[in-house]
């Protein structure tokens, strides 16, 4: 069990090691199928080959180790902006380590990612997520952070399984 | 000036010239910049490279000429499957040369596709647009094709500048 009061070390560049990181982490979430999985380690990857050309920037935080210990990934958050769009940017992914939830982590990489997205230009942002009840405490998550519920394309995942769509201005 | 009393030859699979046709055809309709050609153009080579599994998919309208005549790209449009949903489809492009225009060509291709989205298990296609003034035709056109606009997003492409979600169940 980590200490949560150890901060952890944040981060905006990946490196070669975090493709596997971040599916490793995606993954122990629970809440990604494996097709999901591999598209997070892809957009690592596309960050890797093309940098910011890539559209896919980034925030991580590793654990705050001693120089002996090698870092561990808590959480990251994925984004770029919209082609076509003046301003409007997506928040892709973000996703906190099992044991590292309820600590306010996840509050902090969006509110980074936000400071990040206002830096380039940003006005809105954008992320999309189920109507499912499982996704109850993501979408109270986004509310508490000030997004609001906009749109909603009814069975679009499936039936039964809305697309929502949340925004915040900055 | 071609005559509208020749039909059309339709086609569904893409040959290596028509990365050029496309963006010519696409540049030629007025409605869209050079990065939104180049994109055209980019998902024409994603099906030469990887056929199906690109996710792309398309229907092409020739114009029917003698043995003699090389044929002339009139119109086209992609569509494909919509990652993690079951049965949702994203009609990404139409586009009918403008001297081809108002002859229910484009009535045609997007039937044709929708079709062909209903064989492969789709049960619902979408289509995003502006809520600008001067795609007021486009919208008017997916709604005599009994597409609805469930969903929009406010300024998303730019200030007064709205986002729309046509759908339409098949």
């Amino acid at each position: 069990m980590t200490s949560p009061s150890r901060d952890p070390a944040f981060r905006t560049e990946v490196g070669l090691e975090d493709g596997k990181a971040v599916a490793e982490l995606v993954e122990a979430t629970g809440f990604f199928n494996p097709a999901e999985v591999a598209i997070a380690a892809e957009l690592v990857e596309a960050r890797l080959a093309a940098g910011d050309a890539s559209g896919y920037f980034f925030v991580l935080a590793d654990e705050a180790g001693g120089a002996q210990s090698p870092s561990r990934l808590l959480g990251y958050t994925c984004y770029g902006p919209i082609d076509g769009s003046e301003g409007s940017f997506d928040l892709y992914w973000i996703a906190i380590h099992p044991d590292r939830q309820g600590h306010g982590l996840g509050r902090v990489l969006m509110q980074q990612a936000e400071e990040r997205i206002a830096a380039m230009g940003g006005r809105r942002v954008y992320v999309e997520t189920s109507g499912r009840a499982q996704y109850e405490p993501t979408r109270a998550f986004y509310s508490r952070l000030g997004y609001v519920c906009e749109a909603r394309l009814r069975d679009f995942y499936g039936t039964g399984d809305d697309k929502l769509f949340f925004v915040k201005a900055l």
